[in-house]
């Protein structure tokens, strides 16, 4: 099986991408590689690695979708970007089973959505990131921008998807599933709420009513459904918060003489808690109900995230990911379309 | 002038929002207070502290209206509760300027609204509560969960008014007033958004574009605007994310034998920091909008908070707010009506 990878999205593209790819490769006996990029600056990266000859072809897309480009122009009209190139190989060929990128997030979706096309009976591909919790597991955000207003049917189908993903990357059987919400209380929240809350009872998963975001690391949920904007607002805000209050405690420690002196008994502690609160350090976000797997890396990637990303795609496509989503949506049809 | 206060809601009523009036009275000289609740506790209250008694007056309201009920239910129907006699006080007598409570938000704002009433041309009243900045400010988050769903003419109301309070509150000129998206180019959002933004700059207000909820708290905003949905998760996972990482430092510290002995240096830097971030050493949110002046304190304030809240409602009275309010909306009115 093939894995596509663009190699020039990212801030430490292309070797930190590249050398991740390679690291999964050596960990995956039937694993090739296709990268996507500039052909001389892969081949030199790959130079200053070892790895399967046999299993790495290299392929020509010079051009880079940046960041502030309008995502559905780019992915049209720049056909030699690593991404476009990528999304290209990626339809075609049937060996490649998936895309993994840290590039231009607009453009990833685009590419997935209007390349690759949805599952059948998925209204809408949802980008989902997972994010630590307190108690050590990780939630599931579905879905955090992918997708900015949304109608009830198209929540119903966030839960599904994420629920078989949870079930199959974490290997939990009934993940609870929340709806993102201004209160606990069943008759809380916007119009949006109000009618996903009912349809949400009648899935055929493990729904445990409504969370409110302060809760969202409490260790208390699996799985968080909510339309794109607010599930944005929810990730980047906890994301901010998060940095903020480490800034702040090694601001305060360094204000204090005494502290300071005392700070270096703790740098081993305040190390694990940064790495464990380091969104970077995963692996990247699902890009759930396209054809085929995609894996947004985050945009500060190094080699670790882009293999732990490969190695996702690898194991999803074992467990028939897509196939258990056809199935989830396709029984649930009836339930959910009023 | 008077301010009334429910003396029922809260963790510690009625005994610290009792002390928070009286402290309160002892700086204004013309103050005088109307304490709604049960009136043996509040004279058992009273009696515990020294005050003006020709300036306190008590009024029997033993109900207690719970953050469990329904808000428009329990303010219609429960009409002796400390809350809805409070409302009732508010609105019949010319010297009270304002009201106090930190009682059920939900049954705050509908007593606001129904009872006493909008300003003239305010399309929806808005609560928006203030959270600390890195940078040592305040950033007002306007609307916090009072209105649900929006139209584009409400925000741009919320943005009038908040912009107004923070002038007034904060002695600044030109507030920074920003939107609450998933990006901040211009063309990010939701279909609200991508009505709103055009609005915005043609309002006569500070505009400074959209805001991603990751800079909530860089300093770099003073008033950032969002439907009460999204403003709702932005402010509670902040609130959630920072009480984590408190929690995870204290944890982290524990953890090691080291850091343990060395933390004890350190508990006056962690004090300050815990005292900066704990939203619930701030007076209070304001309800702006409503024809008299409402602030609802924090459910677990004590005294102190109370004492703020009541400082507040004589500050903005005596600098006019709601007169402000309403010519700030009168002046904005063609233009913003499409």
């Amino acid at each position: 099986m093939k894995v596509v990878i663009d190699t020039l999205g990212g801030d430490y593209a292309p070797f930190e991408i590249i050398k991740g790819a390679v690291n999964a490769q050596k960990k995956h006996d039937d694993l090739s590689l296709i990268l996507c990029g500039k052909e001389d600056e892969i081949s030199e990266c790959l130079g200053k690695l070892k790895y399967d000859k046999t299993r790495i072809e290299i392929v020509s897309a010079p051009d880079l979708i940046s960041n502030d480009e309008i995502p559905t122009v780019a992915i049209r009209e720049k056909k030699n970007s690593s991404l476009a190139v990528a999304f290209d190989i990626l339809k075609k060929d049937d060996d490649v089973i998936g895309l993994v990128s840290a590039g231009s997030t607009g453009a990833i979706l685009t590419g997935g959505f209007l390349k690759i096309g949805r599952i059948k009976g998925v209204s809408r591909p949802t980008l989902c990131p997972f994010l630590p919790t307190k108690k050590g597991g990780y939630v599931l955000v579905a879905d955090c921008g992918a997708n900015m207003d949304c109608k009830p049917i198209n929540l119903c189908h966030f839960a599904l998807m994420a629920n078989e993903y949870y079930k199959e990357r974490f290997g939990k059987e009934n993940p609870r599933v929340a709806l993102l919400n201004v209160g606990t209380e069943n008759h809380k929240g916007n119009d949006l709420c109000h009618q996903v809350f009912p349809l949400m009872q009648q899935l055929d998963i493990n729904f445990v009513g409504n969370m409110e975001a302060r809760d969202i690391m409490s260790g208390d949920y699996d799985v968080v459904i909510a339309d794109g904007f607010a599930g944005n607002v929810l990730l980047k805000s906890t994301e901010g918060a998060l940095k903020i209050m480490m800034g702040e405690v090694k601001k305060s420690i360094k204000s204090n003489f005494f502290a300071r002196l005392a700070s270096v008994f703790m740098l081993g502690a305040f190390k694990n808690l940064k790495k464990t609160y380091d969104f970077n350090s995963y692996g990247g976000s699902p890009f759930l109900g396209c054809k085929k797997l995609i894996i947004k890396s985050h945009g500060s990637s190094k080699a670790k995230a882009i293999e732990v990303s490969i190695d996702e795609i690898i194991t999803l496509k074992n467990k028939n990911l897509n196939y258990r989503i056809e199935k989830a949506i396709e029984n649930a049809k009836i339930n959910i379309e009023e």
